[in-house]
């Protein structure tokens, strides 16, 4: 479920897209608002959300898809101009790590050697290729059931 | 400057698309191709590329924003009930820390209590709201002439 009768009292991003908390905003679209993270990674860090409250990335209906991300590309583009850097990180998680349950696509400035790490996390192995064919046989089987959908 | 007569025989993501380089392939549609990442952050683990060669979320045409994250969209559903996981990362790192200039999404499955710090870099604060407000004012600057382009 994606909505609840009152989401857009309780939810401090409804809340933002409507004006009735403050927020520094970019943008301010019919679809999309775009706004400052109040705690960025880097100063720039924006977070961009559908007008609309949808959790995650699941829950946005598929002619969303084109505004939300068509706003992202101009919003990475403008960051990375406003704050004279080298590229973007742009990042959405969905439920886990996810701070507020209305989808939000981070747009993060990034420079050379700005101190991140750049795919930060401890990466693995697989242990054999017939592990990582199983791993990848199960999301192809999952796929075909969403696409039949 | 997004393709040169050779980038689909020296790219290994092209190569990837074209079936020249293996992998493991969990998804191969006209626009775009999916496949796991070798270096996993957790199994499953899945990178989502357009065939064609574009280097950074800029380059990618208008009309390839819908078919790559609708895409997204599927291969996140898919990649978390196959793992069994509680949700997804979604990533694109434009320019810096980009290991492949070859557009492409990370799509990682996350469970709770995984390991993973959330928002896992260190965030800072904005000394006062007149530094946040000139940062916001700067992006809105760059926005407007970017959508006037």
């Amino acid at each position: 479920m994606t909505t609840t009768p009152d989401i857009t009292t309780t939810c401090p991003f409804c809340r933002i897209a409507d004006g009735k908390l403050p927020a520094h905003v970019v943008l301010d679209d019919p679809d999309v608002v775009a706004f400052l993270d109040q705690r960025p990674v880097f100063p720039g860090h924006v977070l961009l959300i559908p007008r609309r409250h949808y959790e995650t990335i699941a829950d946005l209906p598929p002619d969303m898809i084109d505004p939300l991300f068509a706003a992202g590309q101009r919003v990475a583009a403008a960051v990375q101009a406003a704050t004279e850097s080298d590229g973007t990180f742009m990042a959405i998680n969905n439920v886990v790590s996810q701070s507020v349950p209305h989808l939000h696509l981070h747009i993060v400035p990034r420079k050379r050697k700005d101190g991140l790490r750049g795919f930060f996390w401890p990466r693995q192995r697989y242990p054999d290729d017939e592990t990582m064919e199983a791993v990848a046989a199960a999301i192809r089987a999952a796929l075909g059931t969403i696409n039949r959908q």
